[in-house]
């Protein structure tokens, strides 16, 4: 029957099956799927979904989910559940669950402590190979992962750690403290996820161990959930380098105004300075009435500007954010950007230099006035491209907001008043 | 000593460390590293280092490197290495291998077959889980995981997967065929590292198997490059959308010369076509004589367009790069953005007014045209950014070309020609 066809799925097909149907049937469809099944499919569906099934299920069937699900997803199911939904939960759970569950709710955002799960293999060194192995048979099932195994000792200190794959080539009576290694890459629960991915990529690692403050094993950190938080950092830096404040939402499930609330702050600061360039032109209006022809060629000589310094800071934003590029590098970087600007200012004055004097037939001295400015601003454009966020990172600030939109509103500036005082000398005015 | 030493740290911490020295002691603490640590280091080092390092030890030494190196780490360095180099690695393999390495050096960048390795454990249906685990014990050590085991028929053909996991957990006597999964996720040699990645991310794997188009088992492909290939994915995205050829290279080690050379393209053509942005200036050159202080929002009005503009673009492509948007989405997303430009244009709109009309003391109508201006602008910056993308997608492009450089070009001359005919209508010019 369906049962059977749809417990050969793989569980995320399953999820994605029930997101497809109406309420009443996925309700029916789901219902019919193993325990051990339910659980794992429940972790994803939608919050939504989670959230309809929970208010919809007897007290028996959470517990049976409940029991089932890994404790990370747990607490993530928690966090984002309306009240009612979360009592009904915890009313299923046990009281040391309880405890377990309000200490992880405490951890910070972001935190290693935030995407930890407590389903780890535990073997102390006294432990032979074959008592491990046996020991992992017994309590594997219900473990996220059984790959990398930790050693404890008595006070839950972690010593070590050995993977299954030497447990499984090792002789049976070798001890686990003969094989385990002892020089262990570990986090604290407080440390920022973006430094745990990084350890994850540096050290190709398939899982973390977690410890608190006294060095006491409290959890693990599996590569599926780093993988989640390295396309989150990257979409907060997609985000940030647009002008936006991050927000971890999909983009058709959030709503119009909380999009267009990420979204005002930046317009609002970029605008009102973007005025003070309009304050630039307003300065050089004599300037700009006698030969109205310079207004023709603002706007080329912003957007380069303004494209020539996106192209160096995100440059600069990406190879921070991958570890490529550390604030020591700044001379370095200053150094390569001087080179590479005046080979593109070069090339670009030339080309425009063509276009505005034998097609545009502008005066040469208009011509060499657009054509030195816009040199000069694309120099200055790169540099400042590189330099912002190298300086934002120093100030401890995150790089990612010194990009394109940040940038063009200075160049901007800079620009004008570069453009109009070359104007003024070359022109004589 | 130190050989005791060294080998108690991390294979990635020792490749660091060699990085720091110079080149004679870096060679002499390589060859004290126990043979299959060697190779294990060396595929963390610089190719530069590799380089060097192959040109410099004898031809045992290099057999026994080759020897030890992952396939899909091999295939990478012989297609860094300049041609000696190559001849002297190739000089110690086997002539089998030789053949294999010709192959896995025909498959297209960026496809699976350039990433997958052939170092998988291979089981038979028939076998029993014991002696599953005993080929694995006798098997494992030279295998890149054996945390996944393959099920093929003798002819290759891939028939099932099953975890070590559940092998562990399982009762000796059981056969594979009883326990393996059948309800396989797979991809073919030439599938795009792209839609691997998305599948790793969706179904929360650690490995991935390869089959030829008659369906033969011919590598497999793990999570740690996978990792490798993400992070690489939003490299290009982040490149292509400060408008830049994509170019894998660090950034500290590319040359100035490559780095202008793969700027200069875009700078070009955004050059030029913001001068046609100029010359609608030139056409509404008598306007502006006119009204002078209307040159002086020209700089406020092209920015929040093209800041607008980025905002929508990015979170589009981030989207669709995502899988979370796709094409079918398209009305939705006018929609949305729709609402989302109309209540971020009426405030940008209205602080604006308030900014010109009281403190710039324009005229009325100057502050009306300049406001009105603005808010259709800010509409149809949004607008343009939501709808580029996913044109592009429809057309097979890159969404992610589509981003803030050339939306701002394009939202630059709409909202030009806009500002002079409201000038001209509203001043009655
Ligand atoms: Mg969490
Ligand atoms: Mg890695
Ligand atoms: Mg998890
Ligand atoms: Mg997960
Ligand atoms: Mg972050
Ligand atoms: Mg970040
Ligand atoms: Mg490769
Ligand atoms: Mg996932
Ligand atoms: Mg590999
Ligand atoms: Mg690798
Ligand atoms: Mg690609
Ligand atoms: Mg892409
Ligand atoms: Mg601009």
């Amino acid at each position: 029957e369906v049962r059977k066809e749809v417990t050969k799925l793989n569980v995320v097909d399953i999820a994605e099956l029930l997101e497809e149907l109406d309420k009443s049937s996925y309700l029916i469809l789901f219902r019919i799927l193993p325990k051990d099944m339910a659980a794992e499919v429940f972790s994803y569906l939608s919050y939504e979904q989670q959230r309809y099934i929970i208010d919809s299920i007897t007290d028996k069937e959470i517990k049976n989910i409940v029991d089932e699900l890994f404790f990370d997803d747990m607490i993530d199911i928690i966090e984002e559940m309306p009240a009612n939904v979360v009592k009904k939960i915890l009313k299923n759970t046990k009281e040391e669950e309880r405890l377990l569950i309000n200490q992880f709710l405490n951890y910070p955002e972001n935190s290693a402590g935030s995407l930890m799960t407590i389903e780890y293999v535990d073997l102390k060194k006294e432990m032979t190979v074959k008592e491990a192995i046996d020991h992992i048979k017994e309590t594997g099932v219900d473990k996220e992962t059984i790959y990398t195994c930790y050693v404890t000792d008595k006070n839950r200190k972690l010593e070590g750690l050995v993977s299954l794959r030497k447990l499984v080539i090792s002789d049976d009576d070798k001890t686990v403290d003969e094989i385990m290694e002892r020089d262990i890459i570990y986090v604290n629960t407080h440390d920022d996820q973006e430094e745990i991915a990084y350890l994850f990529k540096k050290y190709d690692l398939m899982a973390i161990p977690v410890v608190d403050k006294e060095g006491r094993l409290t959890g693990i950190i599996t590569i599926d959930d780093i993988v989640d938080v390295i396309e989150q950092e990257n979409t907060e830096d997609f985000q940030k380098m647009a002008a936006m404040s991050p927000s971890e939402q999909e983009y058709l499930e959030t709503s119009t105004l909380s999009l267009a609330k990420h979204r005002i702050t930046w317009l609002l600061i970029l605008m009102i300075s973007a005025t003070f360039t309009g304050s630039i032109i307003r300065k050089f209006e004599e300037v700009l009435q006698s030969v109205v022809i310079l207004a023709a060629y603002i706007p080329m000589l912003m957007d380069t500007g303004g494209n020539a310094g996106a192209q160096a800071s995100t440059l600069i934003i990406r190879g921070m954010a991958l570890g490529e590029i550390e604030i020591k590098d700044i001379l370095k970087v200053i150094w390569k950007e001087l080179r590479v600007s005046t080979i593109v200012g070069v090339i670009l004055s030339l080309v425009n230099f063509m276009r505005i004097y034998f097609i545009d037939k502008v005066s040469l001295k208009v011509a060499i006035t657009v054509c030195s400015t816009l040199f000069f601003t694309v120099v200055l454009a790169k540099i400042v491209g590189a330099i912002l966020p190298i300086g934002a990172r120093k100030l401890k600030l995150d790089p990612a907001i010194m990009a394109s939109p940040l940038i063009t509103t200075i160049v901007d500036a800079v620009a004008l008043i570069l453009y109009f005082s070359m104007a003024s000398w070359i022109l004589g005015l």
